[in-house]
């Protein structure tokens, strides 16, 4: 089996009746949602899902899951989402799909954070995946300037049309090619004073389960303790 | 004369021909980029704007002040905005407007920065000025819920008709009625770190010049050290 699918199917067990459930974005992400969507229809699983994306709306409301926003929920019980990037002390990159914002936000609020990934995510340490930082549009530029001065390699994310990106909030995604990140709590703190950031891709300390896909051992499961 | 108005007229004096200049936003700047335009009519002055906030666009515009947006200059020589509360280490709240955040980007890349003040805003610690805090829309009355456990008194800004106010960036603002602010610093970095919070109105070591109207002295200016 697709091992992006064999991690979505086993997190969906971590989805009980009645729960609160925050829906993570992208292609692992995916196969969570319609796992769920198919324990509702043939067990009869009842949830409310709180979605990360306009995508990942669109495909739990075809689903039939009845969605609240987060500020409709007093909490979450668990957020399954995927990653980017995770270390070897669960740290994590996320923001590939451009969603990490909304993403951070129901993360925030979330009692359990599962992470579902492939076994090609996991490193020892963060940065070879380019590091997605969500910018009010007016002054990236200025912020490219700022970024590159650190020696950061920031690259704009663009359309095919060659436009930047717009996330779901309308700004802009600017990539930092760092190829090694040393310090992950310095440059997130950094990164969170910076005027014109809105969100940036570093997930620390968030997870508490990280479940992997691999292909000669099957599912891993891993309970995080901080 | 009216004090801000007076003000307004000082700082124009600090423009010289050819300087690219912030323009700020509210009751006060507009005196300033009244002042500005008069300059170039009659004196033949030259110099480029950047504004701050569409309504100050609109104003320069008319006047024939030509614009650049912040991402298509170098950087900025003098930006010259008002404040709603400077300390008597001459600290700031700005947002009143609801412009802080454009406010804070433009000077962020300025060489000086320049508020005009009439003597009421004149306090000697913050906090009697509601604190605006940019955040997200979604996951906003989240952050209303933590901002009360950590007994900030927040209120979502709302329009006459009772939806909550828009920033230029479409984003919502949440007052924080707090009275005093014993450390503004510690204040700014927590609100940086919060997810969905995307700028605060706490413009700290960023006035280079302030300049105050007083009814008894007159024009006040104050160069600050840091």
């Amino acid at each position: 089996m697709n091992l992006k699918k064999m991690v979505g199917i086993e997190s969906a067990k971590y989805v009980k009746d009645g729960m609160t459930v925050g829906l993570g974005t992208g292609s692992t992400a995916f196969f969570m949602v319609e796992e769920i969507g198919r324990r509702m229809r043939e067990e009869g699983l009842s949830i409310t899902g709180v979605t990360t994306s306009n995508a990942t709306e669109k495909q739990a409301s075809e689903l039939g899951i009845p969605l609240k926003s987060i500020d409709e929920v007093d909490h979450v019980d668990v957020t399954i989402d995927g990653a980017d990037e995770i270390s070897n002390d669960y740290h994590g990159i996320k923001g590939g799909g451009a969603a990490l914002l909304f993403e951070k936000i129901v993360a925030t609020y979330s009692n359990k954070t599962i992470w579902i990934v492939d076994e090609s995510k996991m490193v020892e340490h963060l940065g070879a995946f380019p590091l997605p930082v969500e910018v009010i549009p007016y002054g990236s530029d200025q912020l490219v300037r700022l970024f590159n001065s650190k020696g950061y390699n920031p690259k704009i994310r663009r359309q095919d049309n060659g436009n930047p990106l717009l996330t779901d909030s309308k700004n802009y995604i600017i990539d930092l090619y760092l190829e090694k990140i040393e310090n992950p709590k310095d440059l997130a703190t950094w990164l969170d004073h910076q005027v014109g950031v809105v969100e940036h891709g570093l997930f620390l300390d968030m997870a508490t389960t990280v479940i992997i896909g691999t292909s000669d051992k099957g599912v891993q499961t891993i309970e995080v303790s901080r």
